[in-house]
C-alpha cells in the first residue's frame, strides 16, 4: 500500500503492478545514433531492455525508473573551467564600475586581469565567494533573465563555440531514449540550481522541477505589491560529493535506478545508486578525447576522476570512453 | 529560447507553443462528483477550461500548469492536532522504555500522560523538539518503514477513522481532474517531507518527487557496505509561511498557476501564486463543517485562518466552504 524504498519491496511487487508504459521502445530506428556500436552502447540498451521487459526477471515499474545525471562534464563540457564561472567572471566585469575596491581585492583583481588561474587558487572557498558576489542581491526572476541574456552570446574561449552548444549530443540522445522508456530524468549537479534551470529544458529536455543543484538562501517579500524571491549571498546547500545523495533524497525521494557522472564529486551518487542491493546501472563519462573535447582524469583541477576510476573498476561500473564510444561530441551549430 | 518566469514571457509565446495536451477534458461525466454544483465548483472548472482552451485568451501551455496544495487541513484533516504529531506521540510511547528521563521531562512527560495540550504549550519549538527526538537517529528507509507500519493501524481518536482515510475525497478528485488536464500537482506543506512521501502517492496520486515539505539534515554513509542516509536531529528547512514560496522555488523552480491552502501558513504561497501579474487561481479550504469534519478559522490553535480570510476577501480568492461545497468529505472506509 505505502511507498517503501525499491530495495525493500518484495520482488513479486513489481510483477503485480500494472505497467503504465508500453514496454521497451524497440530500436527500429537507432535511438542513440551518435553512439558507436560496441560494449558501452550495448550495456545501456541491454539494461533498458531488461528493466522495461514486463515478464522479465529485472522488470522495474515505470514509477521507479529514475535516472540521475551530473551536469558539468557529464552533460556538457566543463573545461577550461565550469560554465557558471565564466558567467560569474562576466558579471564581475560588468559590476566592476560599482566596486572600485575590486581592483586590488582578490579574487576580483585577478578576474579583472583575466588571470583566472590565480583567481581560483583559493579553491571552493574562492568559487563560493565569486558566486555569492555575482548571483545575490537580485530577484530569482532578474537572475534568470540575466543568465538567459548571457547565454544568447557567450562562447567558450577555448573552442570558440557558444556555451549553449557545448552539451553532448550522445547524452541528449540518451536522456530522450530513457524518457521514451518511461524514465524520469533528473539533473543532480554541483552547479547552481537557478542557473541550470534557465537552460535545462532547452539543452536537455529536463524541466525545472527535475533539476537538483546547489542553492543559495532565498527570502520572500512583497515589493511594490508584487511577490518576489530575493537571492541572498549565503550558501544554503552544496549538491556535490556526499551532498548528492542528500539532494536526491530531498528532491526526488527515491533511490535512482541509473546514475551518470564524470568526476569524484559524483562518486557518492553512484554509490547510492549502485551499491545497494538490486538491479541498477552506473557509469562515468571518461574524458579521453583531447582532439574533439578534452582529455583529463586523475590529475585534473576541474572534474578530477581518480577515486571514481578505482570504484568503477572495483564495482564493474561502465566507463563511457568519449573518444571511442561517441561518433559525435557536440550538436551541430546554428539553428535552434 | 531559454526559460523565463511565466509573467516575463510575451503573451504571444503561449500561442506559438505546440500544445502537448489534448485541450480541456470535457465533463461528459462529472470529474468532480463529490462537489456540489455552485459558484465554487464553477470557478474551478471555468478556470481549468480557460487555461486549456488553445485558442482562448488565457491559454497556458502544459509545461506551465503547476498546481500547489498544502496538505494538513487542505488535503486531509488536521484536527485535533496534525497527523504527524500523533505519529510522534506514538513513537515517544514506544521509545519511552529506553528514555526513563522522559517521565519527568517536558514535553515527553505530558505526552506519556496523554496530556497533549500541555505537551504542545511550547508551540513550534516544542513541536520541533518532539519531531527531532522521534524522527532522527535512523535511516530514511527505516523511517519510511516505520511510518508505513504506523499508518496500517493508526486511527484519529476523535473520529475513530483510520488516518489513511482522512484525506478529503473532493480534493482527491480535484487533483486527478487537474492532472487529467495536464497539470503537474505538487504538495507544498509544513509537514515533514519524508513523512508525507510514504502516503502521498497512495492518498493523492502525488509521487515522491512532487512533495515539498520541511526537512531535517541528512548525512550519507556506507554502512556495512550499503549506502544509507541517516536522519539527524537538526532542522534544515521549514516549509511554512514565507518558507513556502522558497520551497516552491527550490523544488519546482516555477511560479504556480493554481494554489490551495487552508491556513495563514499558506498565505505567502497564495500571494506568490496570485499577486503577480497574469491569470491565476487561489483558494482556501474553509473549515465550516462541525458535523462531518471540524469548524474553525480565526481562533484556532491548529490551522488558524485569520489574515488569510482577509486576504481572500481583498484579492477575490475563492473560499471553498466545506459544508456547502462538498457532497462528501472523506472517502468510503474499507478496501483500498
Amino acid at each position: 500500500m505505502f511507498r517503501l524504498a525499491r530495495r525493500f519491496r518484495p520482488a513479486v511487487f513489481a510483477l503485480t503492478v500494472v505497467s503504465l508504459g508500453a514496454g521497451p521502445v524497440l530500436a527500429q530506428s537507432d535511438p542513440l545514433p551518435s553512439w558507436n556500436d560496441g560494449a558501452t552502447k550495448s550495456a545501456i540498451v541491454d539494461f533498458v531492455n531488461a528493466v522495461t521487459t514486463e515478464d522479465g526477471p529485472n522488470f522495474v515499474s515505470p514509477d521507479e525508473r529514475i535516472a540521475v545525471f551530473d551536469n558539468d562534464g557529464t552533460l556538457w563540457a566543463e573545461q577550461p573551467v565550469y560554465v557558471q564561472l565564466f558567467f560569474a567572471f562576466d558579471r564581475i566585469k560588468a559590476l566592476a564600475p560599482e566596486h572600485p575596491e575590486w581592483k586590488t581585492q582578490e579574487p576580483y583583481a585577478s578576474i579583472l586581469k583575466e588571470d583566472f588561474k590565480t583567481a581560483l587558487a583559493g579553491g571552493h572557498k574562492a568559487i563560493a565567494e565569486i558566486v555569492a558576489a555575482t548571483h545575490a542581491g537580485q530577484t530569482t526572476d532578474q537572475f534568470a533573465e540575466e543568465v538567459a541574456a548571457w547565454f544568447s552570446s557567450a562562447e567558450n574561449p577555448a573552442k570558440k563555440r557558444p556555451f549553449s552548444k557545448m552539451n553532448y549530443q550522445p547524452m541528449v540522445e540518451l536522456l530522450a531514449y530513457l524518457r521514451a522508456n518511461d524514465f524520469l530524468t533528473f539533473i543532480v549537479s554541483g552547479g547552481g540550481i537557478d542557473f541550470m534551470r534557465v537552460f535545462s529544458e532547452d539543452l536537455y529536455g529536463v524541466p525545472p522541477a527535475q533539476v537538483v543543484g546547489s542553492t543559495g538562501k532565498l527570502t520572500f517579500e512583497i515589493k511594490d505589491g508584487a511577490p518576489v524571491l530575493e537571492k541572498l549571498p549565503e550558501v544554503d546547500f552544496v549538491d556535490d560529493g556526499p551532498g548528492k545523495p542528500v539532494g536526491i533524497q530531498m528532491h526526488i525521494g527515491q533511490q535512482p535506478l541509473m546514475a551518470f557522472g564524470n568526476s569524484d564529486g559524483d562518486l557518492e551518487m553512484l554509490q547510492y545508486t549502485c551499491l545497494a542491493p538490486g538491479f541498477s546501472f552506473c557509469a562515468f563519462v571518461h574524458h579521453t578525447d583531447a582532439e574533439r573535447e578534452w582529455a583529463y582524469d586523475r590529475d585534473s583541477d576541474v572534474g578530477k576522476l581518480d577515486k571514481g576510476l578505482d570504484a568503477a573498476s572495483q564495482n564493474g561500473w561502465t566507463l563511457i570512453d568519449m573518444k571511442d564510444d561517441w561518433k559525435t561530441v557536440f550538436p551541430p551549430e546554428g539553428g535552434n
